[in-house]
């Protein structure tokens, strides 16, 4: 074993991209003040309760221009969270473009919107899974933040559902590893917990 | 698509518990006022920040007994982040058990550990990546919490190292589905992000 400080590898950024892995992705869509909708993944992100219903997502970057979502979730305290599957990898990957904010990902990549019910943000309307949530906590954590929104309505595609509850065998969601590298999550082994 | 409140598909947990996957696992060691180690797995899990590299995990459980992690971390303000890969998995869930505080994971299960060096709780000696944590911040959310810790010190095995880095291609880390499912990262694919 080595050891040493977090940045001793290369980065903190390398170093623990990798090893948290595989990350779920919230594919985050928000409304700006001036009506902008933008649309950008952030695999920082998981439940962080239930009771209420929390998920969490953390805006950090490599690159500099991830900062709409948050400013726009500051700013009206709301967002959907769309999920990812394997048929949406191309297109989540594209909304990570650079746009200037007048400009939306919706539009530019080529995605279909739908009203949420809740919140103003649209959701992904192909999406299998979308999650509306409202602002619960903005955690600031050093120059970075973690948002955490509690979901007030959902969205589940009938697809993956088995008796009106939500079937994990028909969700073939992805997830993300370090650098450009993602994995399918196809390959699955079961383990029944201990008595 | 059907659309409702998050507790009307089945229960909140199976629904959020499907859809944000797959998650990565840290695997929590940490060491109670009495001296005891505990080890347990938590899902509720990713990376934060990265300036300073903060990593989270919330001891959200359906079962009651997941108390001692959270209780050790709030009374001492140390735990460790331990790395699961393929081969700890039937070990990792082996110390999901519920077992009285007197008693810990590590004998029970049979992981040897090895000495930390900024925290007091032992790493899993044998696990690719161990972070060494100090509290950072504890963020009560209802009747849960999300507990935050600052990464003060890093071990990494040689063997998923490249020229000192942490190499994606040689850490096999295993990400949590729902109920007792698990997914490999051995089926990856690759996208370049967008110009």
């Amino acid at each position: 074993m080595i050891d040493g400080a977090p940045d001793a590898f290369g980065s903190a950024y390398r170093l623990l991209s990798t090893a948290i892995t595989p990350r779920p992705i919230g594919w985050i869509s928000t409304t700006s003040t001036e009506g902008i909708d933008n649309l950008a993944p952030y695999s920082f992100c998981n439940v962080v309760a239930i009771e209420p219903p929390v998920v969490m997502f953390a805006p950090v970057g490599r690159d500099g221009d991830l900062k709409h979502t948050p400013a726009n979730v500051e700013a009206t305290e709301e967002f959907v969270l769309n999920v990812v599957t394997r048929d949406f990898a191309e297109r989540m990957n594209a909304t990570s473009v650079t746009l200037p904010p007048e400009e939306s990902e919706f539009d530019h990549v080529g995605i279909e919107r739908a009203d949420s019910v809740a919140v103003e943000p649209p959701r992904v309307a192909a999406a299998k899974v979308a999650f509306e949530c409202e602002l619960h906590e903005w955690v600031a954590v050093g120059s970075s933040v973690a948002v955490f929104g509690e979901v007030v309505h959902a969205h589940v595609d009938e697809s993956v559902l088995t008796d009106g509850k939500p079937d994990m065998t028909k969700l073939d969601t992805i997830g993300r590893l370090a650098g450009s590298q993602y994995a399918t999550t196809t390959d699955r082994f079961s383990l029944d917990r201990p008595p």
